[in-house]
């Protein structure tokens, strides 16, 4: 075995420009019911409206933050000692927890003991936590008790993104404020095909929906350092980023830079997917250092134990995994306990057969044995570990088709019916549930798909592999899936795993990823627009008028990516000077059409056509009474 | 004046990678009832199965061909003489067009004349046509009096790809290439929204399409090098690309580079939005070159030979650039004769007013003039220029939102209206319109859009520039308008207008176009499979197989962009001898979940439950027995 010594020490302080806060941003803290609770927000601020339109200033733009303490220049980030953990006090407090004096599994056991992995181990001080005999420590059995936890209320602030708050400080600071608030707060009515949003998350609201089951929150009590979020159609769209090594490529310190990276540009969750050296260490890394929920495929690890053969899985090699995994801190599992021994022939006249990794191993184990899955058999003992850690669900579509030649067959249904059927047993146990979906679907088969998985899962939050909407476009694979992504988050989809530019070619690297997750961000707000989640339209809006007022810098800003947005502008026009010119390299300073309207305006201010008070009132009956009023003065010409 | 003495002797050979042919690739041309109608497709050849898989050949498989004689090794180019002219005879033989003596606007003229322009110059030998006195040379003019006309028969030839001869190939070489039919051949039934797409496109077909105005070609009669294509909604979606420089960037060789490279990765047209120097040379260039129709926005040129002052644009300089561009061969012109005074108003109070360029021109003449505007009140003036050279409309959308703020308002359905109004006018002159529309829009508002299109401009065909789902995220917004031209595409648009990465930002170079076009591309494909457009899953379907066998080469090479798989794909696993083996990158030898499932399959085989007969006869009801049996024989155990 080949040790890494060079690993600790080349990335003990993480990549500089992961860490760096975004610019003109800062973090922001909005604290809660008691001193503990603090919601990291991004908050970005503008500059004033120049002259020419107005001299106004215009107010920060608050956003969801995912980064964690990396972006926070007041936080120490040493990877060796992982991150601060704000939840720890929470989960010691409800006193339905022990520590164990050491790893209970196996594999963890013989792992920690095994000298040769010293220099490639974190050295985790802390010992794991286990509920005490009898308990259930999992969000969703708090929430059926009526209990508001303190990971529900963070929750719920965080969502809000502290809007009511910032619209009203706006409105009281005076009419230019007042406008602001009706410029920036305006929002098309969305289409969310039954879903229930509120107007304002509230804690009892996050409560209500864990309780009965249409959102998750991926919070392990051994890992403690994450900063809560939830899962569910109700909520705003959430992305997952996968990484990971295998046997091919990619080293620890590789992987953790991956995750900062993944989360410093949006990623709600990050899946660990490594299938190569040592997955328990990179693993334990990762978590460790991770302001996001970690979900793994604990099948993967249990594979690399029987070096690779299918056939010689047990459910107590298994088993031992998800507790050894549960003991790190895994927040989710993907579990593909849908593949049935009957369904595996339905794939034999695929065009792609199965492509679910964690699928088709199950599939080989089942026709080997001729026997029911060991995930399925045994389906109520996972159960038990899940709700001594609060381990969250996330049942793999191991049948999901893998071209658009396979959408929707008989094999992908009949494995959701059967996904629908563990989901009622899970919540039997109190024990969160994610369904995991396609895949690569056409355009119009899509909608299908939501509305089978919210009948046969009983809306548990669905959570989707795109889907990709062509097979033709290696290399734009984030693209041919970030069309789906949209549509199948518009319909419902509670999170979205984001696919990159590499997929079905190559490992992503750092680039791939972060391609993907903008992709998939963009994906997911398009899909919060238009089910018009409460205030999602506020960054778009508070954009379109920096980009009206050829305010460059904060047209950047407010971007998903402002490094690459002013690279772009950069490469047309360089110079500094050109951030604030009232022109731009598209049209040239003779040929405007943003200065153009800015012209019309004036001139229909100087005629007295334009009626601010309607401007300020942001109300559209009295845009529709100007438009008349407009309308009328041109016909008596 | 700078000339530009370089610009010839650089490019007078094309830039070599846009004129090799693509990899595996060979140019095929398919005749039709007369030994000149030769119909261009891309013949992609594939490579036999692996053994371990089975060992049968693949055939080739055939694709729409947008890249004209550039990757056609027989064709000789030289871009001083510009292209072969394959319509000419068929214009010529008409004989409703006479030959002019030179160019019969003021303008083009004077630009003949104009020493300092002789190295600019294209040396065109050829003089303009124009339709005979009282002539209609339109080919609606000729659809509504029943005539074929050879662009209709070539266009559904190139439609249909070829497609019945190929399966009927396939079918007959025997029981393999029976079963490849039933593999490639097979489709999900499409969503429509009441599209009219027969499973052969017959040249009668298109002459009803354009007829009714549901469909328009794009074919100037002094654009004799085209290729012909259709546009509407019952054909293939489309994708333009705009070039052109500006002002501030650019000089004539990079555009006609662009245009070639545009043509190369699938532009179907492409708008020359030039604004800044040398307008027209650049443009005699471009069309002299093109294979795809080319169109313009007159009023940009129109509004520099007025030094850029919009008020005082009159509509006889506007009538003369109408004709200097209708004589050099612009295919079709977008005019923003939608812009009525009285609209002018509604924008006042948006986010971010005018954005379209001609809208805005048009805006402010209307305002300083207190007029309607001359496009409007000289709208069939215009059309008789229209149906003498055969230009087809495409109505700007001069209004159309800027921001999703804006999406859907009062202005831009005003103008949708009044679109429909001088639709109806230009076909009581048998001159064929397209209907431009937005834009930004939530996705879902995206329906609305075309609904009312289809109704108010009477299924004319839609031309959308995306339109935009977000404005969070510039430098990404060929994403953020693909997910909303692939919806809108699905919903019926005849054609996308695709949008760069640059959007916003800068002005596109040709890596952008790229991005830009196989962006469009992959949105159309999408929406062709959704709506069911025949034959469309083939490539797919193709490309799928390709994968599942670990044919490296040809998933690349059926891919939109074998470059760029190609080389992601080296990226992690460069080795020549990775690119056959059974496995990739992603998993590692030991863990491929295309290799389990094979082995699936080997093992239903052996256990005699695949049945092949089911297999080779591509029947899904067949299918659906052998699942039943499969079933039966587990359940037994």
């Amino acid at each position: 075995m080949k040790a890494e010594p060079t690993f600790l020490s080349a990335t003990a302080a993480v990549d500089a420009a992961a860490v760096a806060p975004l610019p003109n941003s800062r973090k922001v803290f909005v604290e809660g019911s008691r001193p503990d609770i603090r919601v990291p927000m991004r908050e970005i601020r503008q500059s004033d409206t120049p002259a020419a339109f107005g001299a106004e200033p215009n107010p920060p733009v608050y956003v969801y933050d995912t980064s964690g303490p990396y972006t926070d220049p007041a936080a120490r980030i040493d990877i060796r000692s992982g991150l601060e953990c704000p939840r720890a006090p929470w989960i010691a407090e409800r006193g339905d927890t022990e520590v164990l004096s050491g790893p209970s599994s196996a594999y963890g056991v013989e792992r920690l003991h095994d000298a040769k992995l010293a220099e490639l181990r974190f050295n985790l001080q802390r010992k794991p936590r286990r509920a005490r005999e009898g308990r259930n420590v999992s969000q969703m059995h708090y929430a059926r008790q009526g209990i508001i936890t303190p990971e529900m209320e963070f929750i719920a602030l965080r969502e809000n993104q502290h809007r009511a708050e910032y619209l009203a400080s706006l409105v009281e600071a005076g009419p230019t404020g007042k406008r602001m608030a009706a410029l920036l707060g305006r929002q098309h009515p969305g289409m969310n095909f039954g879903a229930s949003i509120p107007n304002e998350i509230t804690p009892e609201f996050v409560r209500s929906e864990v309780a009965r089951g249409r959102a998750v929150i991926p919070a392990n009590i051994n890992h403690p350092e994450v900063e809560p979020m939830i899962i569910g159609r109700n909520f705003l769209v959430k992305v997952n980023a996968n990484i990971g090594n295998s046997a091919v490529t990619s080293s620890i310190g590789e992987e953790v830079e991956k995750m900062t990276w993944a989360t410093r540009w949006g990623a709600d969750t990050v899946m660990d997917l490594s299938t190569g050296k040592h997955i328990h260490e990179t693993r334990e890394w990762i978590i460790r250092n991770s302001p996001v929920p970690i979900g793994t495929v604990p099948i993967y690890q249990a594979l690399e134990k029987v070096n690779g053969k299918a056939e010689d899985l047990t459910w107590e090699i298994y088993r031992d995994t998800l507790i050894e995994q549960a003991e790190q801190g895994v927040d989710y599992f993907t579990i593909h306990a849908g593949v049935l021994l009957r369904y595996v022939p339905m794939t034999a006249n695929r065009m792609t057969g199965i492509v679910s990794r964690g699928g088709s191993i199950m599939a080989k184990w089942c026709l080997a044995h001729h026997k029911e899955s060991f995930l399925y058999t045994h389906f109520e003992d996972i159960c038990e570990i899940m709700k001594a850690y609060d381990v969250s669900f996330s049942l793999g579509d191991g049948l999901r088709p893998g071209s658009i030649y396979d959408a929707n067959d008989e094999a992908q249904l009949a494995e959701l019916r059967t996904l629908g059927e563990l989901t009622k047993i899970a919540w039997k146990h109190d024990v969160q549930v994610m369904i995991e979906g396609p895949g690569h679907v056409p355009l119009h088969l899509i909608k299908e798909n939501m509305d089978l998985q919210l009948e046969q899962c009983h809306e548990a939050p669905f959570y989707t592999l795109g889907p990709l909407t062509t097979d033709i476009a290696p290399g734009y694979d984030h693209i041919t899936s970030g069309i789906g992504a949209a549509t199948i988050g518009w319909y419902g989809t509670a999170m979205l795993c984001y696919v990159t530019p590499k997929e079905h070619l190559g490992l992503p690297d750092k680039a791939d990823v972060k391609d993907g997750i903008i992709t998939y961000k963009l994906a997911a707000h398009a899909a919060d627009l238009a089910k018009g989640h409460p205030g999602a339209q506020i960054r778009d809006n508070a954009l379109s008028k920096a980009r009206f007022e050829f305010r460059w810098e904060d047209q950047f800003n407010l971007g998903l990516d402002p490094d690459k947005a002013r690279e772009f502008h950069d490469e047309t026009l360089p110079k500094e000077s050109a951030k604030v010119a009232h022109f731009c390299s598209m049209c040239g300073p003779h040929f405007c059409s943003m200065k153009i309207t800015q012209e019309v305006r004036e001139y229909a201010a100087r005629e007295g056509i334009a009626d601010n008070a309607a401007l300020q009132q942001g109300m559209e009956v009295k845009a529709v009474e100007f438009v008349k009023r407009g309308a009328e003065l041109y016909h008596k010409q």
